[in-house]
């Protein structure tokens, strides 16, 4: 078994195969020197919370190889010949397969933006980028930044820039930060970033990067341009693999390509979403499980990957933000009839210290009552993380809203209440929609 | 509607009543003054966390008279005719009524120790006791406590004591505290109590306390007796009402007795274990749905109580532990062939600051591989309450323990992992599953 690419999703499937059958041989060939690195955890590094680098890993290379899997670092594959089963690295060495898996990611979309390539704008994905950018904090103590971007990795940045000391400006060109969430959810975010120094300009976007880094009429110290990825399907399209929604590889829920004994995952394929079928959702949770699939069904398996609901957390200085399932827009799209309904409830019982509130979006289905997508703000203590999951495992499992009145859901004070945050926002959704249809709400409620 | 009880399930039914129809007619009778109080939150009084008891309320008079309810604070309710639908209170009045809810909940149990009622010795279950317990420790300022029972409520006020400065021996019959998790994280939440300066004192058992508050051969302060609770059903017994498992009202699952027109939900009934039937499980965030339905149904519903897990949290000066749905044995007990793992994960990353292992152990069905029951213990800032609650989700839903690894749960780095801690615990058992049986696990996995 052949993988290339050693982040995420390579990486799960060469530990799946692994262990699911130690005599096979797995290689794993990857571009850089890093693999199995946490790039989620890039900021933190940046922001000096992790001390060091090589923290980063999930496992060692030698962690990695005690596994069984051999690692070819450094090694850039340049063609797979699907008829040989062979895949020709940089040199031009063929490397030959059984079963390939392709892992190799997403790269970050170059925006239209002049001057991209001026010295001292940064584009934010491998642990390259990293360094490049730490060394450039260290060497040249930049008193202000600009990030154009603000979803997930652009806050996050915002959030290591500010702990550095750093000035950040903050450009998005939609109407709010956060745009993976509903505006209304998204100001609150803006808040956090303007309450901790973060200057946030939404609706602006920027056309141009001058010498000097002026962009308009304001000069900064270091740019970082983070607008998002695209699927790395080159590889695969090259070799007649069939693309999908935005150029991603299009891939069956076990994981196989169009071409014979290449199972591809992660970043660079599509994705099934449980609501909406194929999608494009790059995100690191999806893809160790797809690597995970795709590793099992190299070696013989069926185990279908189950889909995603699109769950993210973000955490913004002191509070997170997360969302699972369908926003109303998207339940339109998807032909859904939704209603969606604000509320908020406290973390844990207020009379208890430290409780913090919760604001909380439900959208559910109007006719079937559904529970379609959740959407949540709070402290970063308020459990916003894994309240999101009770949502996300109530949604793959198709339950009402009204349902999760139902769950048997723990309680202690200092860390609950009789009937949970997660079962307010439901029981305020159900309200509403009873109020919506007075005639059909009544005693049987 | 006439409503006896004004704690967790009497107030629910009200307040439903008042919230599907506010036109009914809804009055609650109860023994004392304090109605809708949050008991769980009584040894956050004692601590002094919560310094004014009224906050205790979930809500106050006046917030549940605006609902529209009328409450009779102090009022005993002596006697229920069913044929005459009147419920004789003290003094002999007679309040009739068109349906009634008994919430009568339940009362400590009184261990057959000697020198219960001796001065200085104190069970603990209403505000009564609490303002008592209150009261010593202020004009006396015992020293010493000792607390008889390592159950939640005991772990509770062991903290609390602790908490104000007074030195605590807590005795446990069984061999092990809380008692309702397995011994190893029992062991843990041992562990955590002796850290913090608690005396633990297992598998000895108090005989009698004798003039001066001598328990064996030591004199205490202050004796506290929480050894659990019992169904208060003699009201309702005397109408008529049948009783069930441990003498607790028999109601089916809208909350009906055998009596017409009466309902019943809380401490006192019997609860519908979603795995193990008709059992007894007093818990606050099941009398809360129960009266909820219980108030839907009076009002002309049929509305359903979906069914407990026992999902329990409790919070030990730094420490959590939960539980949902069946441990070993009791899944034996049950008819069910399981399988307990214990395993370990972090919370989040542990190259982010602040990460805590979390001790888990899953118990599956091995033939079937459904979830039944999930074991947590842990931080208390590591979401243990909302973890056990993604697995009371899981359960609620009859998921196998391998489907949880399809769950799409959030991460970012200070929040979860890829692959979150309940999923790890999940891959642990499903790993131990098939090194048990190699024959069936191999390549499908």
């Amino acid at each position: 078994m052949l993988v290339i690419g050693g982040s995420d999703a390579g990486i799960s499937a060469a530990l799946r195969a692994c262990e699911l059958d130690p005599e096979t041989d797995v290689t794993v060939v990857l571009e850089d020197a890093y693999p199995n690195f946490s790039i989620c955890g890039i900021p933190y590094y940046v922001s000096r919370e992790v001390s060091d680098w090589r923290n980063l890993a999930h496992r060692s290379v030698a962690e990695l190889e005690a596994t069984g899997m051999q690692l070819r670092l450094d090694t850039v594959a340049r063609r797979i010949d699907v008829d040989a089963h062979e895949v020709v690295v940089d040199g031009g060495e063929a490397i030959d397969y059984e079963k390939l898996v392709v892992g190799t990611g997403a790269v970050p979309i170059q925006p239209p933006i002049e001057g991209l390539d001026l010295d001292g704008v940064y584009l934010l994905h491998s642990m390259g980028d990293t360094f490049a950018i730490v060394r450039a904090i260290e060497e040249r103590s930049p008193a202000t930044a600009l990030i154009v971007g603000a979803g997930y990795i652009g806050l996050e940045m915002a959030e290591a820039l500010t702990t550095r000391g750093i000035a950040v400006t903050q450009m998005e060109q939609l109407p709010e930060v956060l745009p993976t969430v509903d505006p209304e959810l998204g100001a609150l975010v803006h808040a956090e970033l303007a309450a901790r120094g973060v200057e946030v300009l939404t609706g602006t976007a920027v056309d141009a990067i001058r010498p000097g880094l002026l962009v308009g009429e304001r000069t900064f110290d270091l740019v970082l341009v983070v607008v998002g990825v695209r699927p790395n399907a080159e590889l695969a399209a090259d070799a007649g693999a069939t693309l999908g929604v935005k150029g991603a590889i299009a891939v069956d829920r076990q994981m196989r390509t169009n071409l014979p004994d290449v199972f591809a995952a992660g970043d660079c394929v599509v994705t099934h979403h449980r609501l909406l079928g194929e999608s494009y959702l790059p995100l690191g949770t999806t893809a160790h499980k797809q690597g995970r699939v795709a590793g099992e069904n190299a070696l013989g398996g069926s185990r279908e990957f189950a889909g995603s609901l699109g769950t993210q957390v973000v955490k913004i200085f002191e509070q997170a933000a997360a969302r699972t399932g369908l926003r109303d827009h998207e339940a339109v799209a998807a032909g859904f009839d939704p209603v969606t309904v604000e509320s908020e409830a406290d973390d844990h019982k207020a009379y208890y210290p430290g409780s913090h509130r919760i604001r909380m979006r439900y959208t559910g289905d109007r006719s079937t009552g559904r529970l379609l997508g959740v959407q949540l703000f709070g402290h970063r203590h308020a459990e916003i993380a894994k309240r999101i999951d009770i949502a996300a495992a109530a949604i793959f499992n198709g339950m009402t809203v009204d349902a999760i009145s139902d769950l048997d859901l723990s309680y202690t004070p200092p860390l609950g209440s009789p009937w949970d945050a997660v079962q307010h926002g439901a029981q305020a959704w159900k309200r509403a929609v009873e109020r919506e249809r007075p005639a059909e709400a009544g005693r049987s409620g």
